[in-house]
């Protein structure tokens, strides 16, 4: 908003400094400034709040070691991040750009849902909450929501590095440097060790010309539908122990943010050979005010917690990652670089289904994990497996520590992320 | 060692993918995953074999609720972050580059004056260890040895753009771009809010000409040191919980890491308009194991520690960040970037000298904080201050949320030092 004021009010005025608020970094950094200290201060009322109006989670027994201390701790403080994410994106952001709007479209819509759902749980005293069957309805309209608007828009643009003087090609000229390129609207996307890192979904399609590029969105539609729901579930069952989807939630937000401020800028692009997608740039200031509401909301949510995010935060914390990572063609990384969501969600289903399969073949269900989701299993394992020599006796594997050592997990993710798309 | 030797066999054979070498980015990841890993496995049985020896911190009591459950755990874990550090860069920069043996000194010379201070306390039953004069002869000696090298090597440059066609200037091209630039020796560093966000020490000296210049580079002599010493001591006194100086260390390390990559590359500095200093690309491979290293280490460092890293990490830790900053001409934003060593190191001075001043003003001496360096203070301090009111009753300050907190505040510094940069 505010750099539509100072761009309509620069016509009339000169305002001194006024021209810093056209670079998307320095407004990505007041972005990430903004939205830390709104989830610093406006943070601490709201759990008070929160508190007052006795908010806290039911903490189920999980027969975990300091596990029942939760008790009395509040949840819904995932209200925190969004405010501190949509007061800043709305102030600093460029709202005439079509990948902003579906990002805030993403933020509100999941949280909404995240929200009826802790609702239903803390006020109506009804454990379960919204039923698995909502919540995946509302993931997947989101999904058609974004995929769509993706397809249709004509602002959805990639543009490719073509020969000088190509027909059509569009000549950019920075400083001594020309670039050459061409727009297209397709299904193209980023996935390693395939030739020159690229993958087009309508290659999955056979014909040829408008049906093949027709069949193309199709499929990637339903990739969007399918990615939205799962990183949004993932991230719900990741979020188990103090801080654990907070972090997680950073590093990777931090990479996608990297990824975009390059894919948004016709140098870099250039220069690292990677996908130039226009206006994607703008999304960095969305991604440092998630950032920074992260980091103030770790704050309070460390070990030990003053405030759990609740269903309000994590579904639409997962949710924000894949719609990021949709728009800027990164999705396809999205199994490594979010690998922990990954692995929690395999985590669970492998133990249903191996429970259920011993239940039926021998009469009684045999666990694989200790607990999950796998976070757990850490906890109740305590002492076994890797660190059994140098662990001090008698401890469990405390929460703060496997929190720190799933973070590490997580960054280590990211460089992998990285790396492999340097190898081609 | 191995870009060597790649280097040479290409002479020879034509070794598919081994042109991936050149490329520091590539370098700096395989470091970063190779330091890592050496810290990761190397760790644990260096951990085992310290614990074998008893090599332990004696715990002094500083009535810190569950501070004397640390007693047994070993220290002079520094071992591990040295080795991770210095095997990956050996096998993977560019060891014919003098930036980069200079942080190799600065690691080995601290890192042995750490080891000494630390085997005096272990084995020598000697709590005071090293006597603080001769740490303080070590670091000057190491401040000397970089500031004299940086005076008088020729390699040390810094490399400005000039107008097209001025005489002596030279020309790179990369791609369709020309940028002309022209080497020089000079006391040049960054600083900011003034023009050009650079500054020169030569203008602290009269004179003109080659006088000026030389008192010029006396300064960034005497700077040097002061820095070095200064940082050093931060990052000791800043070690004193667990993860605190390990997670500080990572997010400076990333920042400085950032910049030298920026600085390095001619197209990024050109684009940014920042100081373009030959050869100091290399150093990112350094700074990449770095970060490999202690991610690896906090693995075993974050609370509760199975492994503290004693003063052969600390003091090498500090040292690093110091040399590093200097000769990637950002010496003058540690204030800021470092902030958590200054203000820890701050509390001392504080503590200690009203303490003295009012034990001789009034006979009985006073205290302004609980305790210090800062950390404790919190500890100690617990339930008031900001979160008295969410915080739950009768619990101080956790050690864990002090160190995450503390991390926070770092990241935060960190965005605040990039951000004075961009603005001018």
């Amino acid at each position: 908003m505010i750099y539509h004021i100072f761009t309509y009010l620069r016509k009339i005025f000169d305002i001194p400094g006024s021209g810093m608020l056209n670079f998307i970094s320095f407004r990505a950094a007041l972005a990430m400034i903004f939205s830390l200290t709104v989830a610093l201060f406006a943070g601490k009322r709201i759990i008070r709040m929160l508190q007052r109006r006795q908010i806290g989670d039911e903490i189920r027994d999980l027969g975990i070691e300091g596990q029942m201390n939760k008790k009395g701790t509040p949840t819904m403080g995932g209200i925190i991040i969004l405010l501190s994410i949509l007061i800043p994106v709305l102030l600093f952001a460029r709202l005439d750009n079509v990948y902003l709007l579906l990002m805030i479209t993403a933020t509100v819509w999941l949280g909404m849902i995240g929200f009826i759902d802790d609702y239903i749980k803390v006020f109506r005293k009804n454990k379960k909450g919204l039923s698995g069957k909502s919540k995946i309805i509302g993931q997947v309209g989101l999904g058609i929501i974004v995929g769509c608007t993706l397809f249709l828009n004509d602002r959805v643009v990639v543009r490719e590095k073509v020969e000088p003087h190509t027909p059509d090609a569009q000549l950019t000229t920075i400083g001594d440097q020309k670039i050459w390129s061409k727009e297209s609207k397709s299904t193209i996307t980023t996935i390693p060790f395939f030739k020159d890192n690229e993958f087009n979904y309508d290659m999955l399609m056979p014909g040829e010309g408008k049906t093949k590029e027709m069949g193309g969105w199709i499929i990637f539609v339903l990739a969007t539908i399918i990615i939205i729901t799962a990183v949004s579930n993932g991230a719900n069952l990741t979020d188990g122990i103090d801080g654990l989807l907070t972090g997680i939630s950073i590093v990777i937000g931090t990479t996608l943010g990297i990824f975009a401020y390059l894919s948004g800028n016709i140098i870099y692009a250039d220069y690292l050979n990677i996908m130039y997608i226009p206006s994607t740039g703008e999304l960095v200031v969305f991604m440092a005010a998630f950032i920074g509401a992260l980091i103030g909301f770790l704050w309070y949510n460390s070990f030990p917690a003053q405030v759990f995010m609740g269903d309000t935060g994590s579904l639409a914390l997962g949710g924000i990652i894949a719609v990021f990572a949709i728009i800027i063609r990164k999705e396809l990384l999205i199994p490594v670089l979010c690998g922990i969501f990954f692995v929690e969600s395999l985590s669970v289903i492998v133990q249903v289904s191996y429970f259920k399969y011993t239940k039926k073949r021998y009469g009684t269900g045999k666990r694989i994990f200790k607990m999950t989701p796998l976070h757990h299993h850490y906890q109740k394992a305590g002492n076994s497996g890797i660190d059994a020599h140098i662990q001090r006796p008698f401890q469990p594997l405390p929460e703060s520590k496997i929190t720190i050592r799933f973070w590490i997990i997580a960054i280590l993710l990211a460089v992998i992320t990285v790396v492999t798309l340097k190898i081609r």
